[in-house]
């Protein structure tokens, strides 16, 4: 190296964009606790509380829960991955990135792809779900975006389980967004394999992909022929994670299981109905006050995803300007918009310790106010 | 839940097993430090910094390094992925666990695997890998575990570079258990691909897997035909990582980052040959007592891990009980065997900050003193 590196000394900031939130304190502080190993029986014990309450989370009690070692993408990939093989046809509602990338990722494993698209802002209908299954009934498997993160949109994923359930095709969610702020009813509403993070609503730190699968999906996965890669073949995953004496897989990210340990304590304790209702709250009034001081939000009306609020760039109005402002003045993150197609916007979430009211005044308060900055110059 | 969950207590271990080792405390300290989002340009700047020291460590500069945000068998399977298309021929020294992991791995992947197995303890000569890729000139890979954690054999991998660079194959090393703790030098010994892991040698906690690239192994991955599981995909990876402007790809672990950025700091301060020397100097007086106190180690003279000694249980001795009364009683982890194949064996990791000559003599004590007792009933 041509000089040694400075120890790190990162900024304070209050992170309100699409994620990560800010940490819980109490997990950064589980974090400094001892390490174990990861075949230590003490570790198992807390794989097993991690495991027990994350199906408390999800409502997910008839078939398995377990927290992958990864990102949420990889936890949309592992079930694509396991629950699909290649030619089967697989339908998507994309009306946003997360959408368009299920689609990707399932394209990549060979599968055929119907996309049923809306555009960004509005959800899928479950009727055009349920019409494109019925003109592909060989189909295998229906995916939508619970919360879809690019737009701030919520599907509405409780009345979607039962018409799928009369076919032979699975239901999977995307749960990035809503896991821990969103409602959501894994065994009643029918769903067969969801997906999270942990660094959205459940306030830890990212790392980790907390899955859920129905009964059907692991009938599903046990019956399938062609292998699936080794590092996300939920069957191996399984015996690692919930079928213990545990068989070696790989290292489980010790640390990052303490901090997901707290977090789920916090919200167990908090009560998870409580916890739906802090961050709706929280994202309600973001919303309202956003649309009172004359902001456009993206997301229809009657399908808003309360832990992500997307608000359009004003006419005339350098957003990325904007979210460099707001950033290096203030230390407030805010999100833009994510890929090619999206619309100019910026992103607020309020998750995890986030997900109140105070904050969402304080994110609108400063916005408004750089906005008025930016608008002095237009008008002068 | 039946009842509420009690916050975390885990008791301290001195971890020396095969790792996870114990973390090192400016490491943990630095997880602790303000959460940036991973788009702020502030958490850029960190990331080119853990990728320049990352190349120091490596000792690669003519491709490119970047820190997988997995475990190190996803580094194994990312590699596999990337550079293997279905119906390649693959050649994989096997004289362990993680050999045979690779040979499974890229069975998944749909490879032609020609195996070169030697006994566990043994390394897996040069000249028969060679040979190998001489009956199979069409083979498109050669890999081999550096460091293997099953055994504590260390593959002599300076020497094969050259031998393979001649060829149509390129070069991938298992270095989980090397990168940090044992001499690598990855440009100049003409390795195409290398994985490691964050939790043994450098002493950070688990949850990410540094790679390192040839620029032969970039030519291959962006001349392949095939698609690569999206969330293992080394062109997007390198897209997030690399060549920023950062597209979007997923959220790092941001705190494991942070974690990582400090143990490579401390690596070049230590100095990288320093590093290697510490290493070496503890595992070598720990094979040495344990021969002298009437232990046998697994591996062959000539070819023992420094990082990592197997020492074969002794007749009529319970070696889990061992392991058990080293936890319970004295707060210290060693490893078992590993796998069905595995001969009895403990498996004593001196790593990261438990590298030391103290820490050999800790163990070996701890080992014999509990070996004395389960001695007792036998001889009285």
């Amino acid at each position: 190296m041509a000089k040694p590196i400075a120890a790190l000394a990162p900024p304070a900031r209050l992170l309100c964009g699409p994620g990560p939130t800010n940490v819980e304190p109490a997990a950064l502080a589980a974090m400094g606790k001892p390490m174990l190993g990861h075949l230590d029986p003490g570790f198992h014990a807390i794989l097993d509380e991690v495991v027990a309450m994350l199906a408390e989370v999800y409502r997910a009690h008839d078939g398995i829960v377990l927290p992958l070692q990864s990102t949420g993408t990889s936890g949309m990939e592992t079930g694509i991955a396991n629950l699909v093989e290649p030619g089967d046809t697989v339908v998507v509602g994309v009306s946003g990135y997360f959408g368009a990338r299920i689609a990707e990722i399932a394209r990549r494993h060979g599968a055929n792809v119907v996309e049923v698209a809306e555009e960004w802002g509005r959800h899928v209908p479950n009727e055009r779900l349920v019409d494109a299954l019925e003109r592909n009934p060989e189909a295998r498997l229906v995916a939508v975006v619970h919360g879809e993160t690019s737009t701030g949109v919520e599907h509405p994923l409780e009345e979607l389980g039962e018409a799928v359930r009369g076919t032979g095709a699975l239901l999977m969610a995307d749960c990035v967004t809503t896991l821990g702020g969103v409602r959501i009813d894994f065994d009643a509403w029918g769903v067969d394999y969801a997906y999270s993070c942990t660094q959205k609503c459940l306030g830890a730190p990212p790392g980790m992909s907390p899955l859920a699968l129905s009964p059907r999906a692991l009938d599903r996965i046990e019956g399938r022929t062609r292998p699936v890669p080794f590092s996300l073949d939920l069957q191996l995953l399984r015996a690692y994670f919930v079928d213990r004496p545990a068989v070696y897989h790989h290292t489980a990210p010790i640390l990052h299981v303490y901090a997901l340990h707290e977090v789920l304590r916090q919200t167990l304790e908090e009560g998870v109905e409580q916890r739906w209702r802090r961050h709706e709250a929280a994202g309600r009034r973001f919303a309202a006050r956003a649309e009172e001081s004359g902001l456009e939000v993206l997301a229809e009306p009657d399908h808003r995803l309360a832990p992500l609020t997307a608000v359009r760039v004003p006419e005339g109005i350098d957003g990325k300007d904007v979210q460099r402002q707001l950033l290096a003045e203030r230390g407030l993150e805010v999100g833009g918009g994510l890929g090619a197609a999206t619309p100019p916007i910026w992103r607020v979430g309020l998750m995890g310790p986030n997900a109140s009211e105070e904050t969402a005044d304080e994110v609108l308060g400063a916005l408004t106010a750089v906005l008025e900055g930016e608008r002095v110059p237009v008008a002068g």
